[in-house]
């Protein structure tokens, strides 16, 4: 037992990146301390709960990085989809979109906004993680956009199949991934108006709601996930990974769970 | 001077698609009048307006469609994107989304929600016009979200470039499409909060705002565009097409130019 | 116990005056029933409990009549304001707020809309209420607002002190009346944005969070109530006086408090 | 022509008041510049057009204040209300309320928060206008809210008439302060969701919009009035102030109309 003293759960961005290039890459300086780089654990137990168990130093990982790799990770693994045309299109809230001038109430109301269409330091962590998982280095295309909500991420992932797949055995993938985990929903309604996750009815939860389309005629497949990204998407991934580090239950300060529409 | 007795600005969408087997395809039911499909003008002018000065039948295309295409059309007419692969990511605001009970303040308050992730209608659109442009049939992957705005869409267009192309070098091409056109403004500012188009900024106005950002880690180009889905969308279109046929100035009635930003 | 069989927490607006020519008045047309009028209880616990544990028809209040009400009883009570003089200035949500084409989104975002400046209904109820506690006739000059929220009311409840009196005696008589209650919340805090009610704060919630500010150029005491219309406004009142009615405890079903601000 | 080479149309709260003894009160602590207070003009060209024509120094309005008394001076200058109770009770917008970390979005979506409800500033204006109107001094009790819309202020001016009269004498009364007013209008349609004054439909424009309803029950008339708060409320009146002084037309750079509702 090493871990007796200090260990981290690390809200920041600094130890999210585990490559010393890849950090100065994103992030435009040098870093600091890049010795510690690769000995931080990327802080999503659904990805790496025995590592974070066993680890000092876990960085929580940005919220539009954890909202996607969550949707794409079965994917990845399972080697489905065309992994040089993954493009991850996010809508976010003020308390998650930018600061500044741009969080002022005037500025915020009414916008769609595009924000940094190309190059986010979300896409270096996603990218690190899908290609973890591929084995080999992945490439992601995303691009943000601020909208009039206070918290929320929804992440549009759009993503072209190998070979076409029916929607239950997709439905099977996701299960096998995410069957036994407390904090992923996967969400599919046949009628109503919530088909497909919503941000909206996650406001204080640390879930992250799973659901996708099928469209056919392009083999494309719409993997959708939302999140609170002041919950999943940072503090409650943050008391998520505490739990996990301290052998705590996963699920303690985290059992909110809003009302859902009917 | 054979249209001096019926012509026709087309508000529905009964006569935007010329085949039929796509009418079919796209609106589930067999179309009532097929021998008119083919005689309508796809009523957007920047693309046909020659066609719509001699035209009986204009059709004024979706809300969706006409501000992604626009876009668009410039990199197909070019030959410089990957045809394979046109993601078309819609945020729209809740005149232009859906009807029903989910045009409810309670239903719009707030959401973020993908509404029809795959196979909408104003696919086909897009398709049949940027097919007509390529000379080839070209698929598109769009997929539209409802947003908490009354009126405004902001069309998110990745692609991806053949080859790799400066930025100024795309302001030429864009330059060369729209320089003339009264409707279209091409929008990129450094620096500040506005620096993509936004459809906040358009409401009540019939501009097409376009702009683009690069990504040249994954070779892609966002083509960014914004409008409001009750004019150039709709209503506005109408009447720039009317103008068009019957010869009066393209601008009347649509002078108005909301404040924007500083 | 001559209840076994037929008791009943009503919803409708139907039997909340006891008077048939108030009814009359207030509804515009005659009660069909006006036998049961003063049968039933006014559904207000923190104001009628005994009554409503022997109940067998017990009438749930209006939103704005029950927000309003349990801020100025205690003052109708201590017979210390002027009766003459009771101005309350309501603003509602779109749940509570209207019918018809006023309940689209668009006919919601961003208004702020007098609805019914005079003779709004639930006039008749707070009137009734205010004049069985004063034990003589009270008229209330009642103007309801609907704003951009989806759920919430705010009373502000303005009302002329008949002689000054310091806030530490005016918090002692609310306390007095309400510092049993598990629903009524007494808000003040010194700094801060949140020094007074808001129903932001009560969404989902069966609380009544009552505040006050006093204004001694006018002798003017606002007292200020909040509540969520759709819980202690309607639905969750109808629980509540079931659970009275039924002998359960009072807050069973009702125990949901959203987070509060910092 | 004494004012060849100093004069200034105000946007500051500086020399609103008249009375150093009224500005230290409202304003807690001393003005250091006295003598001026009672030279500068009150800069509502509708209540002193005369006088700002030749003024040197015109202080623009506080934008609760002037929307408020536009309501209320042809009640008061014709001596109709009780001026003991003259309740105003505004809604106003993030652009026009507070400032500091109550700015920021997340603080602004979804309140209705009064923040305000007694001793605010603008009050000290209202009762120096109407008591110059009325030759008395006059006390209003005004309680300003916050609510989720960017630009606006509705002001509910409940006021208890000194005896009955009827609607059309009242339209009168308005019609003959303000028909010749070319930025005041008159609002009253029986039917539809528009019957009453909304800064929704103010939008960028100099109008104040004025309408009224009458509770017979309690003799009371409710005045509303909206404006707003970025034009009407300030550099509108600005604008306004420097056409009267310079002779310039009233109207100039004020000319916008936002579009009404049908």
């Amino acid at each position: 037992m090493e871990r007796h003293y200090v260990f981290w759960s690390d809200l920041s961005a600094d130890y999210r990146l585990h490559d010393q290039e890849a950090y100065d890459k994103w992030y435009g300086w040098e870093h600091p301390h890049p010795d510690y780089l690769n000995k931080s654990v990327f802080g999503v137990p659904e990805l790496h709960r025995e590592e974070i168990k066993k680890a000092q130093l876990v960085s929580c990982p940005g919220c539009m990085a954890v909202t996607s790799m969550l949707a794409l990770a079965p994917l990845i693994r399972n080697n489905i989809i065309d992994t040089d045309h993954i493009v991850v299109d996010s809508k976010i809230g003020s308390s998650g979109a930018g600061s500044g001038s741009g969080t002022a109430h005037a500025m915020r109301a009414g916008v769609i906004r595009p924000y940094k269409p190309a190059k986010h330091r979300h896409t270096g962590e996603i990218e690190q993680e899908l290609s973890e998982i591929a084995g080999k280095k992945i490439h992601v295309s995303m691009s943000p956009h601020a909208v009039d909500v206070v918290r929320g991420i929804l992440c549009t992932n759009h993503t072209f199949m190998k070979k076409d797949m029916e929607e239950k055995e997709l439905w099977k993938l996701y299960r096998q991934t995410y069957g036994e985990e407390k904090f992923v929903r996967l969400i599919r309604d046949k009628k109503g108006l919530y088909k497909f996750p919503d941000p909206k009815f996650l406001v204080g939860s640390n879930f992250c709601d799973i659901g996708f389309d099928l469209d056919e005629d392009n083999h494309r497949l719409i993997a959708l996930s939302a999140s609170d990204n002041l919950m999943k998407g940072a503090a409650g991934s943050a008391i998520q990974n505490m739990n996990v580090m301290c052998g705590f239950d996963e699920m303690d300060g985290l059992r909110y769970t809003p009302l859902t529409p009917v």
